[in-house]
């Protein structure tokens, strides 16, 4: 069929995001191409408004305005240039901000080192954070990576990348979420926060 | 952050697709918005190429050239006008085709009846379904819909709506998928090989 090729291409292209599969890119292009069509041109017009008016700050990675680049989180006169929080995603720094327990800048890598998804440090944003580290005044990096096996690679990797640097590199700490019972508790959880016990 | 509208904007849109929640959506919109220029870039071209080119065929549903409606599988002349086959998904038709096991004419319902989903008749292509079995000349009418119990339940539907008209209805067999052993399959499966063995 002729309208296949046009399908594939945006198929291909949904695919790309992260998350999608290729069956789902495939359920998902089948419903932009033969569903309402009020569904696509909806789409079409806020990946065109995101287009125009979203840009990754240049200096943390987070979204931001185009014209407000760096962005006011990177600008901002009211936080501590020493103290500089690094994520594996930007979402992550809108879900630090909301708990108010962080008031330094941020540095979003853009991923964690996956040898499953042939993600390296050439993917990531280290080079940036290694430059950031040696111009900026920071004095200490907190690395406020998800604590699953490659959150745990990529904090040793940026330990060893940092350790040249006249910097203090510290770990969010570990232990029991709040709100939770000792009986939902998982092992390695439990074991953590004994040994963090004070 | 005054480009969180934007994004939201975007999630929203996302977030209308098929197996898209609320979760992926957000992480879409997250990396097409601070992600590699040419990933928003790559998915506007896609979206605007189908939009322009491709649309449902007014008869069956499946996708077409929009200067090919009805499609070549309503059109062609080599098929058996007399067989209707009805599919949940347009998707279903392109896999039926590869098995070259129908040679008839196809009507997809774009869905099931879901209480869950809030999905009724009204939702579905079935009012088309009853126009096209009472104006062509239809014989059978095939149901090939999924075998979980939303499309049971859409398929007793189907046969309720359809049994005041003078066509056969008939439903896709059950038993054992090919390539497969006796240790493997379910229960239901096994009893229902056991009720149509022949």
């Amino acid at each position: 069929m002729a309208s296949e090729k046009a399908i594939q291409r945006l198929v291909k292209a949904l695919g790309k995001l992260p998350g999608v599969g290729r069956r789902s890119a495939e359920r998902m292009a089948m419903r932009l191409a033969v569903g309402p069509r009020d569904l696509i041109d909806e789409l079409l017009a806020a990946l065109t408004f995101v287009q125009a008016s979203v840009t990754g700050c240049a200096r943390c990675g987070s979204p931001t305005l185009v014209d407000e680049d760096p962005c006011r989180l990177c600008t901002s006169a009211n936080r501590d240039d020493g103290l500089l929080c690094v994520v594996e995603d930007p979402a992550d720094i809108a879900t630090i901000e909301r708990s108010g327990g962080f008031r330094g800048r941020y540095h979003a890598l853009m991923g964690t080192l996956s040898p499953a998804k042939a993600h390296g440090p050439g993917n990531l944003r280290v080079a940036s954070l290694v430059q950031r580290v040696r111009d900026e005044q920071i004095g200490e990096v907190v690395l406020a990576l998800n604590t699953d096996v490659e959150g745990d690679a990529t904090a040793s990797f940026l330990e060893d990348t940092l350790c040249g640097q006249n910097v203090r590199i510290s770990r969010l700490a570990f232990g029991l979420p709040a709100g939770s019972g000792i009986r939902y508790s998982d092992p390695v959880t439990l074991e953590r926060a004994f040994r963090g016990r004070g």
